[in-house]
């Protein structure tokens, strides 16, 4: 129904994060009605992006050298933000699904020490699964850096952020490092009256 | 617009939690629709339960005293089925805000001890507001059982439950009982990327 | 869990239409705490709904004689305010499923005709199903009133209103009467980019 | 706190229609997650449709002037696959909002008129407002061929698209065309108990 060139354009949007068929096309005719100007911006701005921004060699956080501070120290250029940090905590490691996971604990300011971007979660401990995730760089990580005294695995409560912390557990358990997760119960604005049997016991057990 | 006798019972369910007029409308037509003994079951119904039902008196739950097995002890006839139950631990005093939220603690099956129905919560700590509440019944009931160990305010974390437990807590301190609050963190099935920081702040310290 | 008259009650509200389990089980600790007088009240007004109101002997819709103005016609006190009212087009009869849809077209100060409220809609065509709608009622009225030059069905553009009109076109056609339906189209503050194709079709025949 | 070249690509998807801030980064995370090629592909894409695709010089809808059937008459190349399908009836116009408007009227099948895109609508008759709309294409539209015997408003029945049909009302009086509107009706799906008093009033009038 559409010309080709939209309807090209269509299905590459449609596979972006939350966005249909029909969010796509709205993309598209948006595009169709700004100048080439504009256009190319967008476009120089996508081309930069893959340019300029690199995955830390330690977390997997995307950071763009050039606006890193110069740490002088070693992994310069390699290191994001905060790993490259010398007053981050080095004895905490916490293990996120994804980037916004990171943005979201670093707002709460209550976190001081590093992360590893695990990339994703799994539903099924299948090894196809698996094999998405960086595991193999998170068992290099805590193996290569002794000064790691807790895990913190933050994954999402969700079916899939369950399945997942059971298999690092499984996984990490052998190097014999403490283990935690994050913490169950009510969050703010919630209501007994409809909190689940699970969350509401956590938060019984976690009273203070 | 409608009859008289629609209209005053339509005035009257308007005013049942969650009731609106149109909702209340639907419910006269309901019973319209109804046999005269159907409706006269209903009438029963609600007198008996006026009828039948007492409030507990040392926890405020609702309560029919010929279905609570005779306990042989204090208050046979007066304390409801949890207060007279010899097993619960009465070292441990849980305050929530409404019969529903006793409800949903006891299907966790993780608390063991008593309960004590304050009757609602305080936008503002106005005498007005508070003189709702049951915080005198609250006091004598905690100054003449010197057996509790701890109170947990178990109050909504919202906003109105936040101003009571506040409220609470700064009546009960004379008393010099360990005070505790249900635990604060992500509830199963949240995501972290949605989590206002105070409740992800709350599941990092509080891991474990 | 509940004690046996708070059950009761909570299974008969739980019948009232939108109401599930934990709505009426709000509404009977609702009544708990309301005192012995204000439950009478309720009490008194659903004894005095039954009492009170009767069924329409032409329309079917519910009113209160002793509050309908004396017309000295025929059918003085069995007919409601607008069956018995004068001004009324009685060329005009309109079908609807239920004493709202009354009350909603009323408003709209559009139609001066006549009513007969169905008492439902079928989903499926089942002689079971339609004995529940008064659709013998309605061949009569029809039949006995040959005043009746128009006859509106005005059951929902859903599903099962649609299967109703069906059944209804079927049954009046016989008497040889103009049958219409609501004119279909877009409501106000719909949008084009979200009508099925159907209400848009309707939308553009419909032009004017 | 994001990198520059992210950063600056949030911002740039954040204009997009529907996005903010939040899934704007999640685009540029899935786009950090893709292979050098596959955003390749992406950029070739959004040039292409800058450079290949046109509009209409008649009603403005984006094509492909490669991809229409060669009409061998007058504009080729410049009409989009409707204006220079023989087989339209160009006696009716068809004045809609926006693109995808178009694409929902001819999915319904029902209508085989021309179309013109107005470009939006507008809130305010300011002439700042309405000068965004294509207001004088259109006049000259209709100028230009006096086969147009008929002009479908086709805009929302929204509070902007009700603003902007009495703007086009009074606009196209003059040319003396005989002008028309959507119906308004019930939508497949809906229910009187909800239809406001206008579209419910509109339903009745429109009854057929």
């Amino acid at each position: 129904m559409h010309p080709p060139s939209i309807q090209k354009l269509i299905d590459l949007f449609s596979k972006f994060p939350t966005v249909g068929p029909r969010t796509a096309s709205r993309f598209v005719f948006y595009l169709l009605g700004k100048s080439k100007e504009e256009v190319d911006k967008l476009v120089v701005a996508i081309l930069d992006l893959k340019k300029n921004v690199k995955l830390c060699k330690l977390c997997f956080n995307p950071f763009e050298p050039s606006f890193v501070k110069p740490s002088g120290g070693k992994g310069e250029g390699e290191l994001c933000e905060i790993c490259s940090n010398p007053a981050r905590d080095k004895s905490l490691l916490c293990i996120i699904e994804k980037e916004t996971d990171l943005l979201v604990i670093e707002k709460t300011k209550k976190y001081k020490g590093l992360y590893f971007i695990l990339g994703g979660t799994v539903s099924r401990l299948k090894k196809a699964d698996i094999e998405k995730l960086r595991t193999k760089e998170l068992e290099e990580r805590v193996k290569n850096h002794p000064e790691i005294k807790e895990i913190i695995i933050a994954t999402n409560p969700t079916t899939e952020g369950e399945a997942t912390t059971l298999y690092l557990e499984r996984l990490l358990k052998p190097l014999n490092i403490k283990i935690t997760r994050l913490g169950r119960g009510l969050p703010v604005g919630g209501e007994l009256e409809y909190a689940d049997e699970e969350t509401l016991g956590s938060a019984l057990e976690g009273r203070k």
